[in-house]
């Protein structure tokens, strides 16, 4: 078993960088608390006996070796970056788990077969420069790394300048490396395993993604002097599609959903009316026909709502993956894991994206998941217990020595 | 009659500072660029032979003297503030109307017994720091000077420090000055002089104003992993309540108006259902019973929708007032000068609140307005020709040399 204190306190610790203003954290991406996060994670990965790895994305591979010099690693590992109002274990858990498991190796004195890596992807939350899992596509060969490298964010700086910036850039070639297997322990996000009783989520499948940005374009102007019927309000417009985009989500009970979390209004002051609105609309579904489904019934809808009132819309895909199967053997090991260590479980469908379901492209991945209270994310008051932070990684630890091998 | 000629090459002259993105201008209140616009404005008025007298609310005031010592100034002006995306007409014209009125006058040698005053009243528009028309607010005695200065910016800049902080903050007690009239040219800013072929507007009215800052607070919470039933999306709140706006505005028919143009949305992340919006709704008539019924049906209406969303709502008004109705003696002033000038006019109700609409409370008031473009303004392309220019500063000049006597 692993040391619950310990990656419990490591917990708290890496919480004290970058935090947020009620109690989470606010660690976004190649920002400079990013690079304290990453830093303090390479000491404690170094005072753990592993040698450090830094590919040109960012992503962080701390390797603990194997026995068999031919065998492939079996890699384990999240994200230390958090959304700008986050949680202290989105992603994190995953990471500190993952250190924790050879942390645990190294008391216990065990020697794997395979090597063991841990990883810190980079860019996960996807907040700061869109898409969601960016390096982890790159890794797996969804994105090009020249793409990534342009995303901007909000204020136009690059996510290439800032990894430079911020100093973690690496010289290894992204996703050279090849693994056994691929393991990520994850915090639930939603409420089911709360809600059910179960200590364990044993993560068979992960709901697809599609996030469209919605550009309405209408005419600034006065909003005292110009009469009703002469307005293209371009905030009204999206109004109406936030509202469609609601309707489409439950159209499809009970498991689709869908929502905006962001949304620009130019130029938004008190007395213009909008000329110009951004938004992004998240729609998810565990069935990709759904997805499409959904994405169509948008353009097609915002275009007929936009017509009506005289603005123009344009749609841009600017994130997305289709529903993911995790690899039989590796959610078998996970499921036995938790079966053999008596924790009570069952399976699940991940709500959220992970760097597991890119991953999973390229390598045997599966990922296993604890409760958290109320099933809240993306939210700095996100709450998850000791014990289910250590039924999570003891799980994640037998099933990682069983696939690696003594 | 003016030098039209003149007064356009001043309108492009101060066109060149804060130039916008596409044409207009970008000269927020109590920016540098606002600083180097009142510096212009100075040297022009000290090169005509006024003295500059300047309030502790920014408020500037050029005087020419008058003949009588006993006689209380004639004031004209309005503001050379803009919209982060204005145009290069609303207020200036006002203001440099004015100052084309004192020009003239010296070009013809003629003295007035009663002095004459040229203002720019300080942050008219209401973007920066709301409310509009804050300036000529204190003046009238609307607002306390304390509770302007503790106005903040979408970046919690106080509007007393920004003051300080260009340069532009005066000795002179704010409201001091006594009026014997004041007179404000402005661009209609809507499509009625235009649509009616008229060149002149006589301002007799000037509707209501009402803004209602909305709060919507729901939960934080994952867009992929919260189930649509647990979700209290304050952003799916506020599009309800931006459609009901709309249709409590059209419910009046044919005049009131009502929309928002300010909208923030928190921690606007895409994958974060939105926990909190802030925006500001504006509704206005020329009936304050009519603003009443419509800011009521506000409450009641989102109180409702924010009831059955699990979403809770507060309101606060950022700004406001009540309709006005010019003084008889100017208005007739304005539309003799226009009958004189052989220029063909109608009354017009403001739809849009100026300064004038403050100083009304303290001083005998009107205003003159001539048409833009297509009604378009608070838009970079805001757009007049130079002989609506002419025309609105002839009637000015007319109207106000006969008030100020020779
Ligand atoms: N786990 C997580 O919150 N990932 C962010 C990507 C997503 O939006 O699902
Ligand atoms: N004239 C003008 O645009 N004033 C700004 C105040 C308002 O919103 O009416």
């Amino acid at each position: 078993k692993i040391n619950g204190e310990r990656l419990w306190d490591s917990l708290m610790e890496m919480a004290r960088i970058g935090p947020g203003v009620a109690g989470g954290n606010n660690r976004q991406t190649l920002t400079d608390a990013d690079a304290e996060g990453r830093a303090l994670f390479r000491t404690w990965c170094e005072d753990a006996g592993c040698s450090m790895g830094l590919d040109t994305m960012g992503n962080m591979f701390a390797m603990r070796p194997g026995t068999d010099p031919d065998a492939l690693p079996v890699y384990v590992g999240s994200h230390l970056d958090t959304q700008p109002t986050g949680g202290k274990y989105d992603g994190i858990l995953g990471v500190l788990g993952g250190l924790e498991v050879i942390r645990s190796l190294n008391d216990l004195g065990i020697k794997t077969k395979h090597p063991i890596v841990v990883t810190n992807w980079t860019n996960e939350e996807g907040t700061r420069f869109a898409p969601a899992m960016l390096a982890s596509g790159v890794f797996a060969g969804i994105h090009t790394q020249d793409w990534a490298y342009d995303r901007v964010d909000a204020e136009g700086k690059r996510f290439g300048d800032e990894l430079e910036r911020i100093g973690w850039k690496g010289d290894e070639p992204v996703g050279a490396r090849k693994m056994h297997a691929f393991f990520e322990l994850h915090i639930e996000q939603g409420p089911i395993l709360e809600a059910e009783g179960k200590e364990i989520g044993v993560v068979t499948h992960g709901q697809g993604l599609s996030w469209t940005q919605v550009t309405i374009t209408g005419k600034e102007s006065h909003t005292g002097s110009t009469p009703m019927p002469m307005r293209r309000n371009a905030g009204l417009g999206m109004a109406r599609v936030l509202d469609l985009v609601d309707q489409i989500a439950w159209s499809h009970k009970p498991h689709a959903v869908g929502a905006a979390g962001h949304i620009d209004v130019y130029p938004n002051s008190r007395n213009v009316i909008p000329g110009k609105v951004v938004f992004t609309v998240d729609f998810r579904s565990p069935d990709l026909a759904v997805i499409e489904d959904m994405e169509k019934r948008l353009h097609e809808g915002a275009q007929k709502i936009c017509d009506g009132m005289g603005l123009s819309v344009e749609f841009e895909k600017v994130g997305g993956f289709d529903p993911v199967e995790f690899d039989a053997g590796c959610v078998k090991a996970i499921r036995d894991a938790a079966e053999r260590l008596g924790y009570s479980h069952m399976n699940l469908i991940s709500g959220a994206g992970h760097d597991a379901c890119w991953i999973n492209r390229v390598a045997p991945t599966a990922m296993v998941m604890c409760p958290c209270v109320d099933g809240l994310s993306h939210n700095e008051a996100e709450e998850i217990s000791p014990e289910w932070a250590t039924a999570g990684a003891n799980v994640l630890f037998h099933a990682v020595v069983e696939t690696a091998g003594i």
